[in-house]
């Protein structure tokens, strides 16, 4: 069935006689039969890639960064395991789950694979501490690893099978927010979760050996649901989208691989998805050099639990610290050369509860001093309230400067003895630029796990990320993953 | 948390510093802080307005729509129940569906309440024959009853709380879609997915009896999943599209009765649902009068399981046939002066199936003088290719005639004896200015469920839509619409 039978069937099925006077129904009508050409293929194109690309195609660095992705996100669902939001989440979806056929990371319940990759999503979102597309700000991870880790739990998965299924996944959620970004974010969409039910759909596809037909109906169905507002950032919502996106594209590729139909083009039609939820459309981004540009090998790290913007003045801290075994007592004021955005955002000089550290620069670069990290612990009731870094919090005095960029800082620590201590800080740890080391993230994974997996467990779990292009069943890390 | 708060916590969360310059940053973050004062308390309102209003306060028009949306839903729902669309859901989700808590209607299978409301609110779109709100082109029973019948099959639920939550959801989902038609469904947004899935948190919310803290969140949660685009018109995508908003509605209810929350203002706010949406936000069509007019009032019904172009045509033919006890042997020539749109849409001269039949004026008005009807038997492969209708379908003359708007039809029927039957339809019956008896929505509902259910049963159902206030428990329907 072509388009414009489509356009005509519709138009008859629609159309208000009644209510609506005759020259707007024609106007309407008229607007409905003379669209536009629309951009040729996108969807099919994409289904064909994703259908035919095989693990044997993906370069060395895109596998590897697939493993870093990879684990990663096992770390930050098992940190996030425990908070309020997944017991919320747990209660409230118990009396409806299927069979219970996937694990929850760090934890004893075992949901049907849609719920627990909306509960294992949700989780790896909890504490804004989970990967990042810098391009686009989508958060690649949580919609596809969430999916595909459940469903491999169902259904035997090698692990070659799996890295493919999560870089194409993460591949086909970020060219297609690249296509929209940054109008589509900007006007209000939290482009994680419309973005990241097209990458589920996708890898779950890939798992279910979806034809080029079945996957671009996938497709066209997790078109059809995307999630999340910005508007819900600070509340339980905002976990709640990359989860939700794992969960429909879940459900978008499981109906498309019996047949249920959709569209032939839903990304590029003129009522399409990205015309109806972006100003910017650029489908090369989708389709240029498919298979040869990767955006899954662009994925970054935070090494800090806190928002982005003060991860520059908490590196030179820590470098500062260990170089110099520096201790509390030693210093005696801590000069920030910042950008404004700094003071703007991140300007509380005195917070009282764990959360409101992560808005003061003050507090991240004593504990940052005092602790040498900004983990999810340093930014806990327990590290505000510390005496020392209360103390030294008082000692820490950013200056808004010109000509220090967002992502600079320029620190000068003076000591009672009249040392300075200088650093300045062109790109934090874990941009691009400098990545995260896999030792950085492997402490990253042990602080967020320790007291949720035993840490013998912690360390089989870390090794089966980094081998699971070996692994026979990539069920084995969710399964690992689960609380004893 | 108030909105600054949230809003710094998010502008400090997502900044990606290495991947973009700083001007674009800065840029960013700026117009993220510097947000207009939004519309005030929408969300809260409606909510506030939901979890007081009481089946007492109920206006007796009201009501008695009400049950007519209902049994007209259950007539639809049944009827699209052997589509192979639903098939397809059935057998796609059956691996995952959790315990066995409600019915389809019209099949043997139960699932959990979620994976029900969406097959069931599948079912009840296949034939596009269910109800609209003519305003807005909302399918309004779709996203609402499919979820509360659902739900209350888990839990009691007693029939004057059920006609009140399905007036509630309809009214919802409305008024919601009244702020932000006609721009919203312009651009290409299948309106009765991104407004129903407020109708069903809605109305499940007001069964769960939500707080209104909570009732705002599962508003909240509901803005967090639009479902659905135009592009997916004309494949089984059309229909997901009300069964999702049913299953996603009950899902944000669901973890908002567990206090899992959201923002407080997400319909209105600067990047919450309505602006993101939409270009046109009018917020007094969601609070103006609020149990006072009644968009639930303002429901119609199709007779006729075409799209609506062609309803006058059809209404007149079926007229002129009863008054004239017509058979197809005495007809010569039937004249008809109609609306450009009619032979734009609906131009097909000789359909080969029955779908085809449905964008055919001149196969719909020759099987309404043969069959005196319009429903779905009327456009099957049996009726499309029934010589005594193929044969005069080739007598029916469409011409377009300047003056007859969409909504009016004038028919002249010549008789191999000479004599002219003439017919003027000014509002076709289904219009709100003619609505459907209570007697022809039997008569429709009949004819739908006629070889699912057993006529003993059907009347049944039938009298309990009708009698559904004094129901003790609603679930009695969604259990006698099974199948046996």
């Amino acid at each position: 069935m072509h388009t414009d039978r489509r356009t005509i069937i519709q138009a008859a099925a629609v159309l208000p006689l009644s209510a609506i006077g005759a020259s707007t129904a024609f106007a309407q009508a008229s607007t409905t039969t003379s669209a536009a050409a629309p951009a040729k293929d996108v969807t099919r194109t994409l289904a064909r890639y994703l259908v035919t690309a095989s693990y044997d195609d993906l370069p060395a660095n895109v596998r590897k960064e697939g493993t870093r992705t990879l684990l990663n996100w096992v770390g930050v669902a098992i940190g996030g395991s425990r908070h309020e939001t997944v017991d919320i989440a747990v209660s409230a979806l118990s009396p409806f789950s299927g069979p219970q056929q996937a694990s929850l990371f760090g934890r004893r319940e075992r949901f049907d694979i849609m719920n627990a990759a909306f509960i294992n999503g949700v989780s790896s979102h909890i504490f804004d501490y989970d990967d990042t597309h810098l391009k686009t700000i989508i958060h690649p991870a949580g919609p596809v690893a969430s999916a595909i880790l459940a469903f491999s739990e169902m259904q035997p998965v090698s692990g070659k099978e799996f890295l493919n299924a999560l870089v194409l996944g993460v591949e086909t959620e970020c060219r297609i927010g690249n296509a929209v970004y940054p109008n589509h974010y900007d006007v209000g969409w939290h482009i994680t979760g419309t973005a990241g039910v097209f990458g589920a759909a996708a890898a779950v596809g890939k798992l279910l050996k979806l034809s080029e037909q079945q996957m671009t109906w996938a497709l066209g169905l997790a078109a059809s649901q995307p999630v999340g507002l910005r508007e819900s950032f600070g509340s339980m919502n905002k976990s709640f989208n990359p989860g939700r996106a794992a969960s429909s594209g879940i459900f978008a590729a499981v109906l498309a691989s019996k047949n249920f139909t959709s569209s032939e083009a839903m990304i590029e039609a003129k009522r399409g998805w990205a015309n109806t939820i972006s100003t910017k459309q650029d489908y090369n981004e989708i389709l240029g050099d498919l298979g040869k540009r990767y955006e899954a090998a662009l994925n970054t790290y935070k090494p800090f639990a806190c928002g982005i913007v003060m991860h520059p003045a908490i590196d030179a801290a820590i470098q500062l610290r260990n170089e110099n075994k520096l201790t509390a007592d030693q210093v005696e004021r801590v000069d920030l050369k910042v950008h404004p955005l700094v003071l703007e955002l991140t300007g509380k000089k005195t917070p009282q509860q764990g959360l409101e550290g992560k808005f003061s620069i003050y507090h991240a670069v004593a504990v940052a001093i005092v602790e040498g990290a900004g983990g999810e612990k340093q930014f806990s009731d327990r590290a505000v309230t510390d005496p020392t870094v209360v103390s030294l919090r008082s000692k820490v005095v950013p200056v808004v400067t010109p000509g220090i960029k967002p992502e600079q800082v320029d620190m000068t620590i003076v000591l009672k003895d009249g040392r300075q201590l200088h650093r300045h800080i062109e790109h934090a740890i874990g941009s691009l630029e400098v990545p995260m080391t896999d030792k950085q993230l492997e402490t990253k994974f042990s602080d967020l796990a320790d007291g949720i997996i035993p840490a013998v467990m912690i360390r089989r779990i870390m090794d089966a990320c980094w081998n699971v292009e070996s692994l026979p069943s990539a069920a084995e890390i969710a399964k690992m993953s689960a609380s004893a």
